[in-house]
């Protein structure tokens, strides 16, 4: 099932940046440069980790337009909270299994996540759905890689960085099985007792963030819907910040 | 055990695709015909997908019956809800396990799926078993793969997709196992607390779409009757939609 | 343990099949004839199926008399319930690792079933023992095969078939283990609450059904006294019905 | 840790037989006789079943009278209960890893068992660590065979033979596991709820007959003070019946 | 991490044996004797189960200290408690990954224990860390390996061996692992109810074996202060009895 | 994800020792020096155990603030509770996957842990996380490790070393695995009730802990600030202690 997407896939393998230089090359040939430009690099990387983009795509234009109001509630629930990375692009074309995204870039790199810092990037997550249940009063399929992402988050905040009402411990023992080399296990080393009040805690965290993020969209609506119809009209939005940059 | 079957079958291989346009080609040759017809894919594309026709299998009149009824009661459910893929083809011609068969042709390829279409969907799935109750009183074991599906996609509904009272959380984390080349344990990672909870959402997505199909045939049983007899005497039934478009 | 049987063992490979046409050949042979039989096939068919008969076998005079009152419950049940499949055998000729047999023989092949004829097969199941309990007011360990069976099929009715309180889910997700070549485990995926919901509804559909047979056989506790007294003469006891068949 | 044994040992292999045999002709050969007797296949089986005698095992005289009593114990339970199987033999004489050991032989061979009989096999297990408790007031190590094996019944009686108030159903599927070449695991497939029913009448089971075995000691602890002094003074017992046979 | 150890380590394998009186041999040869002694049997034994003595090691005072108390604390519970075996060693000379060591001899080979000697043997194991509570009022985690020991134990009285108010029953079912070669794991056959009652029989035996401890040791603390002051002097002490036999 | 780290990582392999001493030469040699001094081997031994120093990583003034009262928070806990081992070297330079670091040296060899130094090492790992949390009311996924690490402390206090209101029990039997050569699960062999009551002593073992370092550090928040603000100057101190002994 095709998703929209939020955010920046993680990690980067070492084949994965061979790929990327060899494809920002390729592209610079294609166009009869003789030298490979940012830009090259930029729509290289996307191409490795979010696979091609798909511009001969067959969507509807209701999908489209779901779509379009999907990334454009990422964007603006992004916009309007404080300390968030700054939106990189925001784009309705069709890439791999997506069809659309919304890039944030960080301003620094950073090592480690306030619990401020991760509430928010849950709001960000949930604000597709939330944008799509405003507008037109149901929700797709579409979101479920979103609310994936935003509870993994919120159960690590909850089980591994002590950042809920549990208190600074950790629950639930990695498990590494070596002859597979690598972990694929969480022990649960912990009562039910304790899991009740650990899904409790994911919950108010992820439904907290939810409301945030529909409250920011309701009041913030006109907003919103001008950013849909500006996807709709360009399809991608790129941030000026990246321009100046390079 | 036979079934009575609703719907495609999901996914399609390379594989299925080059049996199709194989089998498609000799129906071709052996109608004595010099090209393939849309006539001969559809056919071809049915039998790799859900067996050869088995029109010398021997049904008694009384399982007949409940088929022409079961598969009725599919469609019937379909024309009536709004927003639902248009009818393609109703069939009580047994094929591979299933006694008999009723395709939706979706007008447009969709990506995404909303929450409105999933519940009719659902509903559609227990128009079978609800037109066997409705009619002998009786339900058989025929129902029993309609009956998975439906719970199967409540089941997604509530703990992946973030469509019931859970709110936008997932539920049940997926285990990769990776010496088996592919995905087959999805690993419970919530308390029981919340087990019962999901449970109780899924109980309701199912049997409130149950009793929408009950309604929907028992306020319009009279055409139930003229369909099922229709079918028990042309055997298929094929939209007027498919042949306008070829 | 040596048990009592009720009912034909689920499937026949074509190895099984292979073996019967062997077996009746060899069955032809010795005994002078030139040709094989319908009573030939049936032999063979019991001894692949059941394994061979034993004559030899050295059985009480008790446990004789304990197994034509079992196999007499089982055929008196099924005479006595509407809508059931005739009586082809009966024996208390041991066969394999079972004392004695009841065969039922469908009119007509099924591909589906009725949840009311599913019940009446639960009561035939349960005659066995409810005739050892009402006349030797004891029970043996040769019913535990009919009580798993009926435990079986009563399960299936409340989990796969949606033929109970339960409504029309299913519950328990099969998941096949791939490098076994077949399906060896049902995964749990549903609350603690749901299984004691399950097993509620399991003991209700066999009780009832227990409760079923033991009322029809003290009812008509003279004619079991007949039929196993029949046994106990003649050993085996074949419906007519077959050979005006054939 | 070496125990106290009461009755048979499950099962008998070819290779055992074998092994019966050879032992038996051995010791014919060794004592100088030219025939195998019955005698000589008596101890051949107990030999080979449970390890051979060990006369020049060191015993203090404490563990021999606790065995005395504990074998007395089953001993005493069996003949005094109505329809057991007759007392075979009884010796002090260690075997194997066992201290002591009581058999029972069937005047007939059986193909299945009663609830009354597995009622007073349970009652004659815990007869040996009866015994125990009533003379010395105190229970040892050794009795942990007994209580295993009256346990197992018990549980099999509840689970898989209808024998309790849990009714004609069994608990607990049974999983073949193909690659082993035998089944191992007893898949649970029950709630809670039910274990905990399965667990109460298991329970009784065990404890009503441990009652009954008390009270009969109790009620005939000279005749138990005789028996035990009796196999103290010539370490074994063996029943009138068998050279009665032979 | 270190541990002070009490008792003998369980088993003695054929491979051990041989260790062992190659290492007395070696001892007899590098003492310049001709023949080997018991003490040089006596000390190749405790080399072999328990690692060389390691003199060289470095201890705090401290360190010293609470090994003294500690080992003092079994020897003194052994010795208070009637009917319990002789201690045969008490050392505070680290061997292996030992502190210290308190070895008892039974007069006699024993082949069964009483409930009564069990419960001794808890109070036994229990001695040290209830020595350095009441000497330091502070506990280490050098008592680790006596109370995983006083543990087993106590479960094993309740699980295996019907020694306690859970009845004569057994709990939990041992599963042979065929591949591996031998019994790994002990599989839960029973309910959380029972699961609950086992744990706090458990805990009862364990803790009123503790709080009979603690009494013995308060109630005779000058001899504690003595026998801990002179192993810190004399670091071994041996039983007179020993030398009497040999 | 990166992490500010607490004290030692446990164990040093052989084969780590052969690593250092190389580390050590080749240190020496690159600084032109003959001989290998213990600064070498101090050197060696974090590189090898820690990874190498990464001086050039990028990491934003905010971060090495953060990291700086971190660390500050860890030592300043250690040195103000009573009995603890001294600090040897705090630093914000970061190494391997740790931004930051604090090490203690113990002044003589231990073997065994007392109940008091355990639950002084919890207050020192939850120092970094509760000084983040006082200076800038925020925490970081940096602590992640920390309360990881308090966690387990804590866990095996209460279930292997008898340290809590549990009493002296163990719970959770390791169950090696043989083909793989070492222990990897920790089997539930206890109750839910039980369970319970583990995870309420190890939440109040941390909390209580937590409690302390919080309220050690608010008491002294003055050299909290002075500690960290000769960290951000000076990159790393050195205890007097550490050259006074070479």
């Amino acid at each position: 099932m095709a998703d929209h997407c939020q955010g920046e896939p993680p990690g980067f393998t070492g084949a994965d940046l061979e790929n990327m230089v060899n494809e920002a090359a390729l592209l610079a040939a294609r166009g009869g440069g003789d030298k490979v430009t940012m830009e090259h690099l930029e729509e290289a990387k996307d191409k490795v980790m979010m696979g091609a983009e798909r511009r001969s795509m067959i969507i509807t234009e209701k999908e489209k337009e779901i779509t379009a109001y999907h990334e454009a509630g990422h964007a603006l629930v992004a916009i309007l909270l404080p300390d968030t990375d700054p939106i990189h692009k925001v784009t309705i074309i069709p890439r791999g299994r997506a069809l659309g995204l919304t890039q944030q870039l960080p301003v620094e790199e950073k090592h480690t996540h306030s619990k401020k810092y991760l509430i928010n990037r849950i709001c960000i997550l949930l604000g597709g759905r939330s944008a799509e249940s405003l507008v037109f009063d149901d929700i797709t399929t579409g979101a479920g890689n979103d609310i994936e992402q935003a509870t993994t988050l919120a159960r690590k905040m909850v089980c591994e960085w002590g950042m809920s009402g549990m208190g600074p411990l950790t629950f639930g023992k990695k498990e590494e099985q070596i002859f597979l080399g690598r972990e694929i296990a969480q022990h649960r080393d912990y009562s039910e007792g304790t899991a009740i009040k650990i899904d409790k805690e994911v919950k108010e965290l992820v439904e907290s963030a939810n409301n945030t993020a529909q409250k920011l969209l309701a009041d913030n609506v006109q907003v919103l819907h001008d950013m849909a119809l500006a996807l709709l009209e360009k399809e991608t939005h790129r941030a000026g910040r990246y321009r100046e940059h390079y």
